[in-house]
């Protein structure tokens, strides 16, 4: 797609609370520039937002009722472990809330619309600095079939989050089969590489991406507005394993 | 994790058949550094090692048969589609066989032993230039619940396929709840951003990873043999939707 890809660490953000501007803060901390995707942690997009609700911090499971309140479908349990459903259409274990990496006595709930909280980053960014950027917000979620998680993306802005090649060739000429790749869990999976879990660092750059996995302007300037909610997650109803 | 990371396409390898060296193929396009990771599509690995077999180049589901012979569980059937188990352990499409990429007339098997063909490579790797590096054997698969498909490892050497950080601490001096990270998967997902999927780059280079993710050797010099099929596939007694 490129030449290559840098993976910048965004260190030295400082605490982010209730209405925290990320946007700001993200500008103050790097020099992004053009076709830069900044990809942010749902866990500071939450704080940020406010998405947060008091638990009791002697208590293991005392996020259990939320996770069952954020679930609109519990597919398997085990044990103490969730997989469900939640409204934004994410399969994943408790619902996305957890207790790492925020403060005792509290949980994170998911963005109530992570595709819009993207947007936001994505607009504040470039009302400060002029710059067109993509933006991604990131999560960790286990996979069937395979041990350990990976993050994804549970919101995007900017981007095509499922680039599909279908109709060009492979270096044979040959018609493409597989081709729709989702990008935007590509990315977010490559932040984390810079992000680690446990050194405090909630945002992260990918810098040199090709233009086609940007989400091109319309003649009159407006933008198509694509996100994760519409293109990445499957309706159940083309899910082969729901 | 780690500073930067660059995630660098090896352009210009030439045509790989049966019996092609890898190793050396690669030693001769990049310079190779302490610690990089080599990541290396399936398909090359695949016609390097022979794993080929003849099809109808005018049948376009002629690989078939071969799905069905390759596969030891078939988990669900859509159309033309089969969603099923290699005896890796691998749950994939078509038992990871396809056409692209690949001579009209030939379909490419999964390699027998990924992780043994990564080890293979990254031993050659070091016997012509005496550098470490990590090896990785990617493949594209596709994901439950989730649009589009990303790159994953079907095969590592040298490399902690999953980082296990319970015990840790978070950014809160909290110990980590979510703590196993695949750090194969997202290595290949992220060399996929400067691979793509019809530019011919079957190699790229992902440098600056922390040494955390590299097996360590024994005080003997001996090491560890870790890979994607110990470490990453799911037996099905641990699997929730098989």
């Amino acid at each position: 797609m490129t030449g290559g890809i840098e993976l910048i660490p965004v260190r030295g953000l400082g605490e982010v609370t209730r209405g925290t501007d990320l946007a700001a803060m993200i500008c103050d901390a790097v020099e992004l520039v053009h076709h830069d995707v900044v990809v942010v942690t749902q866990k500071v997009v939450s704080k940020a937002e406010g998405a947060m609700e008091r638990v009791d911090p002697d208590d293991p499971l005392s996020h259990k009722p939320l996770v069952e309140r954020e679930s609109v479908r519990i597919l398997r349990r085990r044990g103490d472990l969730i997989i469900s459903e939640t409204r934004h259409g994410f399969v994943c274990a408790n619902a996305g809330i957890d207790l790492s990496n925020v403060e005792r006595g509290w949980a994170a709930l998911l963005p109530e619309d992570p595709d819009r909280s993207a947007r936001r980053i994505r607009d504040g960014i470039r009302g400060r600095t002029g710059t067109e950027v993509g933006v991604v917000v990131s999560d960790t979620f286990g996979r069937t079939w395979r041990r350990g998680v990976t993050d994804v993306a549970i919101g995007s802005a900017g981007l095509i989050p499922v680039l599909d090649l279908r109709g060009t060739a492979d270096a044979y000429g040959r018609e493409l089969q597989v081709t729709e790749v989702a990008v935007v869990d590509e990315i977010a999976g490559a932040a984390d590489l810079v992000m680690g879990k446990s050194t405090g660092v909630p945002v992260a750059i990918v810098r040199g991406l090709g233009d086609e996995v940007f989400s091109p302007r319309r003649d009159d300037g407006t933008e198509e507005h694509r996100g994760v909610l519409g293109d990445v997650v499957r309706s159940p109803a083309e899910d082969l394993f729901r």
